[in-house]
């Protein structure tokens, strides 16, 4: 079967095209700038030339006809026909506590993804533009929704609850929910399976460190605690997020600066974490490369950063009382040796050990980073979100028919 | 040398009486609704005695004569005159970056504390009401000033900083302060002597838990991290405080709620914590009746308390890459066996075992609760504020002659 994989956001659309034979990807590619002036499509096929077009796209159900034509184009394309694809599947960011995993998309699940807007504003709707314009498209071929959310489903209430008055979960759900769900899954899945060891035996702490970021508990193999939230801003300082404050600072800077609630939030999830404290860059590359030429503001926001997320790693080890396996994943865990080698160093109490050598090595393969010695595994996972996303697809449209 | 220590809040004001030759108590005290119609005074002279007078007390002035005429009263007092005492303590609730330790009243001092009515609005202007009173009632005797915030003030920048906007720091003074410094540092040098080893060698985290509750990573002796922040709100899960949230949930709840700066607030500092999760009380000893009884909202504040209490010692044994002691202390750390109990329990991948008859044990002494074998020191040490207070205003006073 070949599953078409959607991630659509309010101006972009990202695809990937599987067999699900053999899960090779046959084409991947990505619209840019949809409802702007001359909008991008990139597209590249499977051993064959990147090919870049520029349009005019004004909405999503035109960028993935698009996406169809390049797919199906004599020289570009990997099909003989749009019909080959017998299932597409779409990233949804929000599921909230109605979706505890993936799900064929139907009137009812649309409506409960219409009423996640509100939870998830920035990101559920294009989602909603992505799913109606598949099938707009490709009439008749089954659907399915995968969740950033639905992996943290497992939470107990004790872990996902805030200390606040409990009308506002009721009326207002609000609650810990979690992100990156699909990355924690696939990652400590691979792990597990790497170290041929059972996924229940392990206590594992995943680090998905990319421009954004979160970390996941994870115990019988079920996300236990994760420290997104409500939305992705709590947790780990990022790119330009905060993460954890004095929730006192937010209302003492809208009292001091006059700003309103959409201000405030633009500041801390926009112009805040690495990029605040630099001055300069979200980038953990220019950081790094700040840090080694000692420059002293990329150098404090480096700091910061890897305090942070070490913080995070020790509460979860006390969540989870101890610790077998910590992966690291994302754009920065598999990337900056740097990150992974401080943020270490001062785990020797959990008797944490990494190998300088096998730290250095860049690779596209999990491995483990850990010595011999080392009593907790300390693992790169590359992570694989559309793959696990086109696994769900072939999966509940199986079980339909 | 005697030293009359005085803590002022708005509408009430708490005193010591010391004889600094022996560090004794010779009376306490406390006053009540303030500026209220029928405030009350209550008064125990050390080996006498309690005695309660009501009567109309408006300001912090006449408090504080009342106050005096007790401890000269023929029947009720300890002293033969005011002028025996020869020094005076306050308490200041926020020192700022100005006072990294204990001083001299003077006017700048005076001042400074009153440039902090900003970052502390509840608690700075009643502090300077004390210290004015005081004057008043005993012209010429130096005073004192002792801040909840300046142990804190050894953390470094990339502990105390925010990943927000610097501007934030520079022009609003927005960072972590910090408080409860002075039980921090009081318990953490019990701690160190009961224990017969160098303040210097060891690791420890100290909770100060009561219906208020912060801890505190400390290195080398000195304050390396705490839970509190800008305010008192960040940190732990208090008796109606939220602590830690998603900084999101802050301008949420004032959207859907059409809430103030101010209504939101008062909903996380006063209607938060266990008290919104139990729905019924604030108070541990209610919350753990509760949790004894099955009671499940009582119940499930316990154990988001105790959740939330031990990730944070775990974060603070990764900040300080491992942990010897962890000292119990306030209301709760002092009396709660069960919430010692049960947070230690998940601990023992740090090695951490309590001993459950010396747990069990009430005592005003400080005093070990952790098994021989456990790798890490579990102590409960009563906290003394007040004699910080005075033996510091008796320093201060001596080295300023």
């Amino acid at each position: 079967m070949k599953v078409l994989v959607i991630n659509a956001g309010s101006s972009s659309l990202k695809y990937q095209l599987y067999d699900m034979n053999d899960e090779s990807v046959l084409a991947k590619g990505l619209v840019e700038r949809i409802g702007m002036d001359s909008s991008i499509l990139t597209h590249k096929p499977t051993g064959k030339e990147e090919v870049t077009e520029v349009s005019e796209i004004l909405e999503h159900t035109t960028a993935i006809r698009k996406v169809l034509d390049k797919l199906v184009d004599k020289e570009h394309g990997v099909l003989n026909s749009v019909d080959e694809i017998q299932a597409v599947g779409h990233r949804v960011v929000h599921g909230g506590e109605a979706f505890k995993s993936s799900a064929l998309v139907t009137p009812e699940a649309k409506a409960e993804i219409r009423r996640l807007f509100d939870l998830a504003p920035l990101h559920n709707p294009p989602a909603i533009s992505g799913i109606t314009a598949a099938e707009k498209n490709m009439p008749g071929v089954p659907q399915v929704v995968v969740f950033d959310t639905a992996f943290h489903q497992t939470m107990e209430e004790k872990v996902f609850l805030y200390p606040i008055p409990k009308v506002l979960y009721k009326k207002h759900h609000v609650r810990r929910y979690g992100m990156h769900g699909t990355s924690h899954y696939y990652v400590s899945r691979v792990a597990a399976e790497y170290l041929n060891r059972p996924l229940e035996d392990l206590k594992i702490i995943t680090c998905h460190i990319g421009n954004g970021g979160s970390l996941t508990a994870i115990k019988d193999g079920k996300s236990y605690d994760t420290s997104m939230g409500l939305t992705p801003l709590e947790g780990l300082m990022m790119g330009t997020r905060s993460g954890d404050l004095d929730p006192a600072v937010v209302t003492f800077v809208m009292n001091k600066e006059e700003l309103t609630i959409s201000e405030v939030n633009s500041m801390l999830n926009k112009h805040s974490g690495l990029l605040a404290i630099s001055g300069s860059s979200s980038d953990m590359r220019d950081i790094t490369d700040g840090l080694e030429a000692g420059e002293p503001n990329a150098t404090l926001a480096f700091e910061m950063y890897e305090y942070r997320l070490r913080k995070y790693i020790g509460s979860y080890a006390a969540a989870l009382n101890g610790v077998d396996v910590i992966v690291f994943t994302a754009g920065v865990g598999e990337n900056s040796a740097v990150v992974r080698e401080k943020v270490c160093e001062n785990l020797t109490y959990l008797g944490v050990e990494i190998d300088p050598e096998l730290n250095k090595i860049r690779s596209g393969e999990p491995r483990r980073i850990s010595s011999a010695n080392s009593k907790v595994e300390v693992l790169v996972v590359p992570t694989n979100e559309e793959l696990v996303i086109a696994r769900d697809t072939l999966r509940i449209v199986e079980e339909s028919k």
